[in-house]
């Protein structure tokens, strides 16, 4: 199954046939003190240059969340996607869970954005899958519903059922809804990444649709959080995942490896230009 | 399913509810000129200090094999068996491919070891079962028969049934049969990577034996092989592979944190550890 996101002139093509597309995170400012005190300020230069820098690293798609206390969505996030758009030439995935500011961003998007995110929540069903029908876009649907955020396998995949059947009864074809499983620390739940690991297996056997997942969650709380979140991807890439939320610049190495792993590598083409690419990089720094 | 293998003091359990174990790779000859050369003047030296530093490394297994152009291995097998066991504590992995090497190694050996290995091959199963069976040993069964060294996973799978039921024949139980699924370079094969992963998934639900997996060859060619064959171990352990032939000292902490997201390692106290240990290692350095 694919899903296709566009920007004005490129496309990205989501699935399981394709080399692991990688959504740049950066543009969040969730634990970003600096980045969160420049948007308050309705500051984008920080926005663009991670763009930049993101497109650089091998980010096939940038991520863009402006949402932190003191911002107002619905006015800044069509501003820093506006800036994005200035900026570099990728599909977008717009990230709010104000779906007002979801609206007013897509409204001024050029091509097929994803929409980030929907959930199993009434509320959220009801609100956000009419925007994507109208918009014609792609969504994320993140496997969380009105009796909170799952634990087990077996509601991550109940939930992906209610979404993917939400969104086809709303108009949206099933290509269109990307599963994101939702990764938490296993540091925190030493069964957290194996309920993560069936969920996506079941869900992928049981739809068949593309998955999604923030790679980085997974280490909160552990030294060492790139070995760990190399080890992650590569598995959750073998178990299904066809696009991770994560830091380019960071996981590519391992993203590009596990593909090369699964077949998705011709004569190891990718691998080795991204090996000689560091090298460069080396030689430069 | 649990494979117990031990040295004088010192149970090895091998199953999917214990950590991944690792089988230290580094006593043997090949592609190693120096040990060559010092295995043919039949000089141990290299072997004693090699174990030592593979199990400071965290080997919990060690693979011994001193097969190469020139060497007498029935005379030299046994030898090396006894010096690494002079030197280290650890369960052994006797590893030849000639049937009297191995029985004159077994013989001397102390405890129960892994015998590497048998075959789908006629004159492989007929030799070696009845040593293993004589012995109480543990045996790595290698997926090649008298039709050759297979490329896809249905071979790979046929052969894993063949060597079972005839180990079974021989008054071997299951859980004595650890199953080697035999990994080659992905550069030259794009598909290497995914047969043996399918082969894995496969040979756990049909046949639920262990099985381990030489994690290096994988990257046969290519550059920055450590990080392929970090992503590689991820995703074998993730399929079902219980014991991996490495080297320790540099896969161990990927294997350790695909432990960790697998839950099994509890409040990540391995994962820490090995950690902390890293650390210490790097002050010292």
């Amino acid at each position: 199954m694919e899903t296709k996101v566009s920007s004005l002139k490129k496309e990205v093509i989501i699935g399981d046939t394709q080399p692991t597309v990688i959504i740049g995170e950066r543009i969040n400012p969730a634990g970003k003190k600096k980045l969160a005190e420049a948007l308050k300020a309705g500051d984008l230069e920080i926005v663009r240059s991670e763009a930049l820098a993101q497109v650089q690293a091998g980010a096939d798609i940038l991520d863009v969340n402006v949402g932190t206390f003191g911002v107002d969505e619905v006015a800044l996030l069509p501003r820093a996607v506006q800036a994005v758009m200035d900026t570099v030439d990728v599909p977008l995935c717009i990230d709010s869970n104000n779906p007002a500011a979801l609206e007013a961003a897509i409204k001024i998007y050029k091509g097929k954005p994803l929409v980030n995110s929907v959930t199993g929540e009434e509320r959220s069903l009801k609100r956000v899958l009419p925007l994507v029908k109208e918009y014609k876009a792609a969504v994320v649907g993140l496997v969380q519903d009105d009796e909170g955020i799952p634990k087990d396998a077996q509601r991550r995949v109940s939930i992906a059922h209610k979404i993917v059947e939400r969104a086809e009864a709303a108009g949206i074809p099933r290509e269109d809804v990307v599963i994101d499983c939702l990764a938490f620390a296993v540091g925190a739940d030493t069964n957290s990444g194996l309920a993560v690991l069936e969920a996506i297996q079941r869900i992928k056997a049981e739809l068949g649709v593309n998955m999604t997942l923030g790679a980085s969650n997974i280490s909160f709380g552990l030294p060492d959080r790139e070995l760990l979140n190399n080890a992650f991807a590569a598995m959750v890439i073998a178990a299904g995942i066809t696009c991770l939320i994560t830091d380019a610049a960071k996981v590519r190495p391992a993203i590009i490896a596990a593909d090369l792993v699964l077949g998705r590598d011709k004569h190891a083409r990718r691998y080795i230009e991204a090996y000689r690419q560091r090298q460069r990089q080396q030689i430069v720094e």
